[in-house]
């Protein structure tokens, strides 16, 4: 196993299984076959072509869109064919400055391989040899990777909700991180992933912020979705992303990063370039 | 102007006009039509055809195809047809790490459109709000961008040499570093490009490096390639990268992707995302 492994898991997926997601003429998604499937019982709301899945014509504006695939998303999940609800909603846009087409229930934008968005906080204390970083291990109790190793914070942006809010939000809610700490967070860089899981295709670009931590401070959790902290060398971390799938998929990808920008993985590493592109490239498709 | 038409120029191409340039099966670079046609003239060396242009058969090993390609490209430049002889040899290969298939004059490299490297030294003091950095002017007597902007140290990889060597070899000759600070850099980040230039394609891999300098250190240029050095704010050195086009175009790139990891460029940015995208992805020839 190696770091690059950890990388190409975020790449797999076959695109031959899904098809391209529209409203209007904008590709804003991509959707299984076996979703397409369900989604023809709704013909008013959804247009199933072999080529295509369309919102429906004469479904216009924004309310209206998001009215009517609510509307059909509640059934789906009544039916058990959509789990996980959240009750938070994903804008759904073509890019990320670009203006929303349609709110839609988190749990479902794997289903329709929605192009979603992710704050990485990397919380670490010192550097050059010395560094270290606070690692989080994942509730139990957590629907997606349960156990797994995770960042300081790590969530998902919320529609309507700044980066900064999200960013204060997140440090809080998981590491008890007060928001003027918070607000020394830097954004550093950006990885991307597009693989295919259980529940669809993940397609998401995380914003990753570097958050030096003062010596002493001890994250600790408040909404229960971290079971404990560790504070491990950078060398540690990077022999267990290496070596293990211990890590959240997602979480691998920032944290890898985060060693490739400290230094800490450097072009001796003959994966490096593959490494870099494999992280920072968006996907072809 | 913007951060990202800096971003832009430097991946502009019309890939129509070139044919990839074979070793045996393995594609080493890309040939512009004007350039193919005048290898036509060396078939011994040179197999051209409309879908490419391959080393001639039996041009088996390392050293036969570095002596016969040699050859010809003395030819080449004695005609005037190929100008800005170096005496500097660049390794062939597909890949950094993989081993050379050929040696290349470098004024050569373009004319091939074969990968190349370089690396990127960005001298720096202090950090946050305070963050300044060190920028060199361009001798006028350089045959590329003369009196252009430039990174503290700026040079291609030539081939047999380690990038640790190399790093010491530009951080010494271009700015007085001596080695033991030149140590101090930090490999960061790699930018790529690919564009249309005079003289060919130019197609590079650039390992970005961050060398933090003691206060007080000044630069001083030892090899007459550097004009002068300013130390500028980083909101300075943003602001005249977005504002024209006085940084050689290469070294705008790595700039700018430091000012991202430093978080002097940030996700408010409306092109944030074309820009870390345009400067990481490797181009999809």
């Amino acid at each position: 196993m190696s770091l690059l492994d950890r990388v190409r898991h975020c790449m797999r997926r076959d695109m031959a299984r899904f098809r391209p997601f529209l409203i209007d003429t904008t590709r804003v998604g991509w959707v299984a076959d076996e979703i397409a499937d369900l989604l023809r019982a709704f013909p008013a709301t959804f247009s199933v072509t072999a080529d295509a899945v369309r919102l429906a014509p004469g479904l216009d504006g924004f309310e209206a869109r998001s009215d009517a695939v609510d509307t059909v998303l509640r059934q789906l999940h009544a039916q058990g064919a959509l789990t996980g609800w959240r009750d938070e909603t994903y804008a759904v846009a073509p890019s990320f400055h670009a203006p929303p087409l349609l709110r839609i229930e988190r749990a479902a934008a794997p289903a329709f391989g929605i192009l979603t968005h992710c704050i990485h906080v990397i919380g670490f204390c010192g550097d050059g040899q010395g560094m270290k970083l606070w690692i989080a291990r994942r509730s139990l109790s957590k629907p997606v990777g349960p156990g797994k190793l995770d960042l300081l914070a790590n969530g998902g942006q919320p529609m309507g909700m700044s980066l900064r809010d999200n960013l204060r939000k997140e440090c809080w809610e998981e590491a008890g991180v007060p928001d003027d700490m918070a607000d020394r967070a830097r954004p550093a860089s950006v990885v991307n992933y597009m693989f295919e899981g259980q529940r669809g295709l993940r397609n998401e670009i995380n914003f990753v912020l570097d958050l030096e931590l003062p010596q002493g401070f001890v994250p600790r959790n408040v909404d229960g979705e971290v079971e404990e902290f560790f504070l491990w060398p950078a060398a540690q971390a990077r022999e267990r992303l290496a070596e293990s799938d211990d890590f959240l998929y997602d979480a691998a990808l920032g944290l890898i990063d985060f060693l490739i920008r400290h230094g800490a993985v450097g072009p001796e590493t003959p994966d490096y370039l593959p490494l870099i592109h494999g992280l920072r490239s968006r996907p072809r498709e």
